[in-house]
């Protein structure tokens, strides 16, 4: 089955202490959907403005992308830019450009409205609200946040925690949103919320489901090089997405090992710049990643 | 088979935002001789001062802990005081009074200096040296440590490395250890200083050990409530040392279910005051919660 994607499609400009990356393909969407791609055909939703690269356009088509939901717009394609310090964990932010996506409107082609799994990566809580709108046909909804919009839009974020059926944070959001330290009490008042599935991602430490039929302690693969943590939670939820519309069986059974493969696609993501190292991915290299954490798990 | 432990044994004033808890039972010896004696018998090596209350012997005994090795002095039991913030995390020292402990030497009854397992629980290197210097019977050697022996004696501690099979740390210990943001980049530094088997410990996002099998990511036990967990790190490694000396068959094949049931007996030390929680624990009560993490982590 298919993946409808929603999010940002940015230009990303990453520098850190050795490097600086100009233009990068970033934004919440492209990394989910890649992600997702390599599961399960996908259909994106965003907007680029007229400077926006034909190389990307051609790499979200090698990757399956399906393009009917991206809007190419007159003006400049959102562009961010953000520096991280030598350990890659503490990143500021040098810039953000709106561009097109100031006046973004997410419409979704009719082909698009009866997709059964919806991911609404991160992007501001109403245009989130506005593809559900339009998706008549969605079976399972995720969406994903970031701490701006519990800053700026929690009333709409609040509002939108009732429509999905999982939601995935950080756990600084979690603690942001619950007032509660603790993480097993903060997926508790979020269930709260709305959402059946609340997943509290801790970065390298993995992350947590909690759901009907309990808790899963996720791991994340083991990194001994972390080279650009941007997009990597987009790459989490977008490979989860993605694989669990390739599942078969109940989503129950298979949302564990959708999280499995979330984690080694965006453990993939952190290796290279931007969707760098991700593009470059087999099948068969998650498969063997899947594998040793398997291993590294096992007692 | 029997496990020693050496380590501090000390009366700890835990004060919280809440409430104040004086002279309770503690140190490190202490917590993971509790710990160890789920599993195996224990011979304990520490020292106390004539103020030592008679109950808390009692409870040693209570576990069947050896105490032949307990040395009672003339003068004052080691009693640290520390407070506690609101979220559990971050603590502070109000007092160190050393007591007894300033002069302790560790003397080995002879019939402990053949005990095949030896935990050196946290206390300073030359002690564990001296210790090891009459453990000629040891076939499985474990150190522990904490951040005040790199800061004052990091000299003796690098020789003791040479000299253990396995070393065991919390993440900040290694990172300072090693100067390695990435913790399986300090887990090859470590190695490289001796250890064969290395345990970086991560507070409630559980351990990972690194050894000839490879890697293992043991999580912690999900607590919905921390009331202290002063001794949790000590309690996690005795109860590794006590479940491994009790197991049959290989080593390797037993590190891993010993870290989990480690794991088990630190989250029940963590939902009590001092050891109050972990005397009432039962081995069904451990048990159970390991069938948990087994049903947590399958995928």
């Amino acid at each position: 089955m298919s993946v409808l994607i929603v999010g940002s499609t940015a230009l990303d400009s990453i520098k850190t202490p050795k490097t600086e990356n100009p233009r990068l393909l970033g934004g919440s969407a492209s990394h989910a959907a890649v992600a997702a791609s390599f599961f399960s055909p996908v259909n994106m939703v965003g907007v680029v403005g007229e400077d926006f690269p034909k190389e990307y356009l051609k790499l979200y088509r090698k990757h399956g992308i399906d393009l009917a939901g991206l809007q190419i717009k007159p003006g400049k394609t959102f562009h961010w830019s953000g520096e991280y310090e030598l350990n890659m964990n503490n990143r500021r932010t040098l810039l953000t450009e709106l561009g097109v996506f100031e006046t973004f409107s997410p419409e979704l082609p009719k082909a698009y409205q009866r997709t059964p799994f919806v991911l609404l990566a991160n992007i501001a809580p109403a245009l989130q609200h506005h593809v559900l709108d339009q998706s008549s046909g969605a079976k399972f909804v995720v969406a994903d946040t970031m701490d701006l919009w519990l800053n700026i839009a929690l009333g709409d974020l609040i509002k939108l925690l009732k429509r999905v059926d999982g939601f995935v944070l950080n756990d600084s959001e979690a603690q942001q949103l619950t007032k509660e330290d603790n993480v097993f009490n903060a997926l508790k008042k979020i269930h709260q919320m709305g959402p059946k599935y609340v997943i509290i991602k801790q970065g390298s430490h993995g992350s947590i489901l909690s759901g009907p039929k309990g808790l899963f302690i996720c791991p994340a693969y083991p990194l001994k090089q972390v080279v650009d943590p941007t997009g990597a939670g987009d790459s989490f939820v977008g490979g989860m997405m993605g694989y669990l519309a390739s599942a078969r069986g109940s989503l129950d059974a298979n949302l564990r090992r959708a999280m499995i493969h979330g984690s080694v696609v965006a453990s993939f993501c952190c290796e290279g710049f931007g969707v760098n190292r991700t593009t470059k991915v087999k099948r068969a290299d998650i498969a063997k990643r899947v594998k040793e954490l398997e291993q590294l798990t096992r007692f």
